[in-house]
């Protein structure tokens, strides 16, 4: 798929994306590996969370597009994975409180959106289905993450968050079918995202749930 | 793989499929829907739910065949999903209440199961993994609901439901080694399928448990 | 890929491999099948549990490939799992209780982490990727089974098990670098997980945790 005569133009290119995604999982990775630490699980299971969470979101998506999941063909990946796994086990759990992670699994949310949105476009994904896909490569990996906790994922809080995905993949969508090139295309709709994201964390915008849209009515859904 | 002079007669045979699917897709998500609305949730985790409910077997199916998800090149399916989700929104609770659901379910139920089994045969499934990926079909969608909105799956309840989807599965599989076309054999597959799952209901069958199965066993088994 | 001349050898290399992977099957088919039982569930849910667990390793390598799950062309796969959740079921629970099975799910880890990974790397997978597809290749059976069980998985028990099937698919990877015959590599690099496995059995072998790798912590971790 590649014309050799073009390969110093793809490398400049290609780059920034890569190092984007490598950043996304190396804060998935984190993230999953803090949870099993928090459930004071041993080693071998915090490299297991890391690795879900980390990879969960992409894994799905190729799996779905019918292709290999790309970690499998990455070193780095896995290495990456790996290293934030060590990096939790050996710092104090309290270094990691506070909203440092949440900030930085934004940054990830809205990278693998826009990321995933535009791997299914490449597949010949129609327009909807991308912007699901693209969703689902934000979102699963800490979804997965939770199940396999035993906790209440974020996709059960009211917290805007699947949202900040789906305004990344949307913008993603509507960007990549103009001129703009790739990266800034990328970029921008991940900033978008990871805006909308930080303003819920930071005023803790929440959706209207289904019990609640209706005036005058109180107490919890059943 | 289709010879472009009989696209008219394709159109004919492959237009009731479609719509068998259709129709299963959106009783699925429709289920998936309400499930997140009697929890209270967002309309974002509502879509979500109505997603993976609808395109969860299918999902299943595919990946395990190697190929890419149906519904990534069907712009349909999305748009009915999106649909479902909506209209459960912007409905009072109380309008979906009673059996009307169940019995779509038993709908879909069937519907998938005949179509993953007829599916599996074109990949050149052995005729016993077939099967299991007809019913696979049928029952993960709302297998994968349950688990992601923590409560037990029909899976475990002793209600006639997979083996309903089974019997469509097996009937598919016949009917398709016979010289009857496609249409009608998955019809008459997926009609025994419903009307089981429909006695089941009616009557309440359920299957013996292991604890219960031997003669003089009484109380629940731990 | 298979030279015709080469059919004989290829037969006499190929029929131990498969027999060890129809062991493995059967013997976590068996351990699905059990959980299920003990759930006090019907027949078809012992079934489904059988399946699950016996496949779920394989298939999720399988998928993450981007390949077809194997055991979609083996006819035998299928007839193992039906005929392993048969025996459960018309057999009295008491019948299995003990370790016999501990070691039969050891024996089948090891066998699954050593052919996960040699699969991977057929299919041209980088080194780490390659070990961590033979790791999930030996524990997510088990896993899936868990969760779908509502059980904590062995995943979050500090018992050694994911660790021996971490033994097995490195020495997997360094035999198969080596010029090492295909199946004496396999079987050398089963049989070290399978003693680590065995030895963490008998002698209650635990690695430890986040919580209380420091020095002074007691009590549970919350």
């Amino acid at each position: 798929m590649r014309v050799e005569g073009f390969l110093f133009e793809q490398l400049l290119m290609i780059t920034p994306v890569m190092i984007l995604e490598l950043a996304g999982v190396a804060v998935f990775a984190l993230s999953g590996a803090l949870v099993a630490a928090r459930l004071g699980q041993t080693l071998v299971t915090v490299c297991f969370f890391a690795l879900v969470t980390g990879v969960g979101g992409g894994s799905l998506r190729d799996i779905l597009l019918g292709t290999q999941a790309e970690w499998l063909s990455d070193p780095w990946v896995s290495a990456v994975i790996l290293a934030s796994a060590l990096l939790v086990w050996f710092t104090p759990e309290r270094w990691w409180r506070g909203q440092l992670l949440e900030w930085a699994d934004a940054a990830g949310l809205s990278a693998f959106a826009a990321l995933g949105t535009a791997k299914a476009l490449e597949f010949g994904v129609a327009p909807i289905p991308a912007v699901v896909l693209g969703v689902a490569s934000g979102c699963v990996g800490g979804i997965i993450r939770d199940v396999l906790a035993g906790q209440p994922s974020i996709l059960m809080r009211p917290e805007l968050y699947v949202t900040a995905a789906a305004l990344t993949s949307i913008l993603a969508l509507a960007a990549l079918a103009t001129d703009l090139p790739r990266l800034p295309a990328l970029l921008i709709a991940s900033a978008a995202g990871f805006a909308l994201r930080g303003a819920a964390l930071v005023w803790s915008i929440e959706l209207p749930s289904y019990g609640n849209k209706k005036a005058g009515r109180d107490g919890p859904p059943s």
